[in-house]
């Protein structure tokens, strides 16, 4: 089953909805929720599964070609977690580009780099990327699966950890690889304001096959990363039992689980996204995220 | 002004409440507020005073030794913004220590290092610092002045920064140097359970002197930091424009804004921090941050 939140395109009732869609539907199935508990997106529901009180379905159904989807999860509760240099192909691209603050350790890492994004830079499939020239003249694409956390806890062991997780999304780990070096640490080269689109939907993990799921990402027509989780250098048991080794993992916590190879960096010479661009990421059995790359005074106009 | 958020030692009325205390005086005035707006602590207050509605007195005092203090901010709505390396003699001893992922650019930086904390990790005064020998074996204090946004924003200069602070208060960021050196970006190491010590009160930005405020750092009975603000290698205003270039700043955020010289990796063998420790760190104006050391277990016990 896969999830989403929306807006609809027509009508008068334009607050945000939650949604499923069963496998192969073409119609949003509605739950039937307070306007201020849906907009927490798959957040509502995770809660209150956990207080065995699941969301009830309002019986209205809508064609998902009559909806704008919205972030899976529209605010997570804290920064989103976030995995470098996590597939081998593209940890050697990145080691080599010069912007590697972490290159002096080795192109592959020994243990798995984790870092954050502001939970403010989740933005909705075909949000515009915002480029501010002043801020940034290198920024690039990371099309990343990412985990969505139901059940929370400290000390997860690895062979426990896919029990913990709610769901799959996709994000597009936006990065301004200037600021990214400049910083050495990655917080300001990842979190600028519209960094990480996220969706169109969310995908229960009981769902997804994380055996043969293959990740694809192309810049306009090109198609630029193609790889499969089995080519992860930390899977996500593993990354799930590292985090959560002394730090409580929450229900909605979402871990990116990095990128592969094929980043505009990883060019020689690189290939950075400028207004104009399109950035489409597939996942099989999510769907397809795509986000315009739009000069910053057009997409401040856009807002 | 100070404010602080506290439980009542004694008496029926165990829900945190929110008061002030003015320069000299022994009694905390007690603000009329619901108990769930107070538990937000000064995020409460900069809420109200945005809305033109600031928060009333309830006429109510109270004596400051009869009060537990909580941390003044005791949950950021999202991550906070930390700056390593950001001491001039602190950023060469660091850099000599083996466990610094940045190194390779230099002791001392160029552009303001700046990495995330978890919400989840503030703790109040007197709280246990918790050590679980499974996980590190390297913890370390870092006393810092932290700055809490009153009024956001996006592209603020420098010469405007100092009006966007509502508040100073004092962190501990705590480490885990071998969390930290090992996955080279810093959140692990930085964001385990408790490591982030808060309070006891915020200071208002006017009855702050940053010219002249000294920050202090004792470990048992010893001296170990002791620096002024004047030292900084980014002061308070770089740090906002760095930071708010092209991320939106909301009020509410806290940015702590590095530590000096004297944390445990600096000395030759280093001193690490062992269960029956005690950190306390003094700024001028604020006050004393007290906790102790407290190995994994009796924390879980104490909790």
């Amino acid at each position: 089953m896969r999830y989403i939140l929306f807006e609809r395109l027509e009508g008068r009732d334009s607050a945000p909805a939650l949604g499923r869609i069963a496998t192969g539907a073409s119609e949003i199935e509605v739950f039937d929720l307070p306007a201020v508990e849906a907009a927490r997106g798959v957040l509502a529901l995770i809660d209150r599964e956990h207080a065995g009180d699941p969301a009830p379905l309002s019986g209205e159904r809508v064609m998902i070609d009559a909806v704008r989807p919205l972030a899976p999860v529209p605010r997570p509760a804290r920064n989103i977690f976030c995995v470098g240099k996590n597939y081998f192909d593209h940890a050697e691209e990145f080691a080599g580009s010069g912007f590697d603050s972490s290159a002096a350790q080795g192109a592959v890492p020994k243990a798995p780099i984790v870092f954050s994004k502001l939970p403010e830079c989740v933005t909705p499939f075909d949000a515009p990327i915002p480029v501010d020239a002043d801020i940034t003249t290198a920024i690039d694409y990371e099309a990343e699966l990412a985990v969505i956390i139901g059940k929370g806890g400290r000390g997860i062991a690895k062979a426990e950890a896919l029990g913990h997780v709610w769901g799959y999304t996709i994000v597009n780990d936006v990065t301004a690889r200037d600021l990214q070096g400049k910083h050495s640490q990655w917080l300001i080269g990842k979190s600028q304001d519209g960094f990480c689109p996220m969706g169109p939907v969310a995908l229960a993990a009981d769902a997804f096959d994380l055996e043969t799921a293959r990740i694809r990402c192309w810049v306009n027509d090109e198609l630029r990363q193609d790889a499969t989780m089995q080519q992860l250098i930390f899977d996500i048991p593993t990354l799930i039992e590292t985090i959560s080794r002394g730090i409580t993992l929450m229900p909605g916590d979402v871990i990116a689980t990095g990128t592969p190879a094929g980043v505009g960096i990883g060019f020689k010479p690189p290939k950075y996204l400028a207004p104009g661009d399109s950035v489409r990421i597939e996942v099989d059995g999510i769907g397809v995220l795509e986000n315009p790359v739009v000069a910053y005074r057009a997409a401040e106009n856009a807002a």
